[in-house]
């Protein structure tokens, strides 16, 4: 197959925004990377949004803290957002749960996860608990670790708090009748702090579909669910939507334009040697859009 | 294929016993469940070395304790025997770094496991450390949790204290180089603590395989190095050495003689379901050994 993709340039940057409505953005590498925006992107998106009117919606697979500090950290590097313009997969998970399994009220969800789907879960009044306070499990604690026919599903999220009483906890829920609704923020093996790889979500969450057998529903990038649940709230019209990302295989999923930035961990090397992968454009940075114009 | 399994009887336990100068027993569900002896089992292990002068050897793939506590286990249940004739898969990832792998002498060993595998390793004088102290890791604490060059193998068995600073700092000692070794004690996907399940060493290790896409090797069951270095110390014979487990999947691997009892979680009626699996004899217990006599 022929490479189809452009480079952004001053020839077909306009073009390009005349293309699309909607703008949906990765965060990590895209807008920022660690605490500090990406140079002049705020200002490309402020103008994106200001200036061209053009609809901005932002995603992250990132579900270790809330909604409401990821608006904080927006506004600390100049972009205003409202809530509703961010989708973090830790509130994908409570919609889906709200929304798509319409889980009873009077259920429980047992989180393996971080602040941030905690709080998401609580802001939509979704009952639920965490074994927080770590402790070596002997033989004995483990046989009290059973099974809890209150709990209806279990949430996993990235977790740097993970220890063995949640994974006992959590096999014998996911393996207890009526089955537990198995959903994941995110499958990404491995995440990154501050330019660094570590295990991610998709790495700690193994335990347990190894234990169990069992694969859980993926509600973060690059699971089509994730479209799916914007899509609901925002009747976005496909065609005219683009996917802004360093990895654009969630844009290539929904049949959304896709535009690559190099800003993030993906150089342009690294790009060119994997023909599989073929974007509608690259571009170094979100702010090449302002800068070629 | 027709089975060709034989049920232990009066008639053919004189040429089942005739057959076999070495007897290998998987402990749990054998010798013992939980702390409690399978009936007349150690009667039966005595009869067997002390009146048929049979040679009994006694491997575990549970890492978590020490040889030195398995020889109390043993005594306790009234089974005497030495640290020479027990083999716990902690002993062997022990047996592995220094006799196959022959590890530097200034190279350490990072152990995500319990106590068993530091007091295995101590005893063969092979430098280890861990990471016991839970502490949750912010982002700035996982960047100090770096490669280290004096290490060259992590070996990893239950770790009932694991946390995220250990896959974290497994994850970059694993993809740094020169590449360090990666050995797992055993791979099974779940673990029995008191008749009930819960996630096993093959889960526990499955963030690290997940991230950094390497495969341990392992050296417990059914793993043919744990017989590889269970023979380099008794050159057995194998054609008159039998295996007797509650899943002879170890025997068959290495071709020797196998005797599968229902005195673990394996029933009698679960075995007859699986078709693929064709032990040579079967029992209700090793009991039967000396009640059929």
């Amino acid at each position: 197959m022929v490479k189809t993709t452009q480079k952004l340039n001053n020839t077909n940057v306009k073009e390009f925004l005349d293309k699309y409505d909607t703008f949906l953005f990765d965060c990590d590498g895209v807008i920022w990377s660690g605490s500090n925006a990406i140079p002049q992107v705020p200002e490309t998106i402020n103008w994106l949004k200001n200036t061209l009117n053009k609809q901005c919606l932002f995603l992250t697979n990132n579900a270790t803290k809330s909604r409401d500090s990821y608006l904080k950290k927006f506004s600390d590097i100049g972009i205003l957002i409202s809530k509703d313009e961010f989708f973090s997969s830790s509130y994908l998970a409570g919609v889906y749960l709200k929304n798509v399994l319409q889980l009873p009220s009077d259920k429980k969800v047992f989180v393996i996860g971080m602040e941030g789907i905690k709080e998401e879960l609580n802001g939509l009044n979704i009952d639920n608990y965490s074994l927080e306070d770590y402790h070596p499990v002997d033989e004995d604690d483990l046989s009290k670790l059973g099974p809890n026919l209150d709990v209806g599903a279990l949430v996993i999220g990235m977790d740097r708090g993970i220890n063995y009483a949640k994974y006992a906890h959590g096999y014998q829920l996911l393996t207890q009748k009526p089955l537990v609704h198995f959903i994941a923020c995110n499958d990404d093996p491995t995440d990154t702090v501050n330019g660094k790889f570590f295990p991610g979500t998709g790495s700690i969450i193994s335990p347990l579909i190894n234990s169990t057998k069992r694969v859980p529903t993926v509600v973060g990038k690059p699971n089509i669910s994730a479209l799916e649940s914007i899509n609901a709230l925002y009747q976005l019209d496909l065609c005219r939507t683009c996917m802004t990302d360093t990895d654009i295989q969630f844009g290539l999923s929904g049949n959304l334009g896709t535009l690559l930035v190099f800003s993030g961990l993906t150089n342009e090397e690294q790009f060119s040697s994997q023909s599989d992968i073929i974007p509608e454009y690259v571009a170094e940075s979100v702010a090449q859009l302002y800068n070629l114009n």
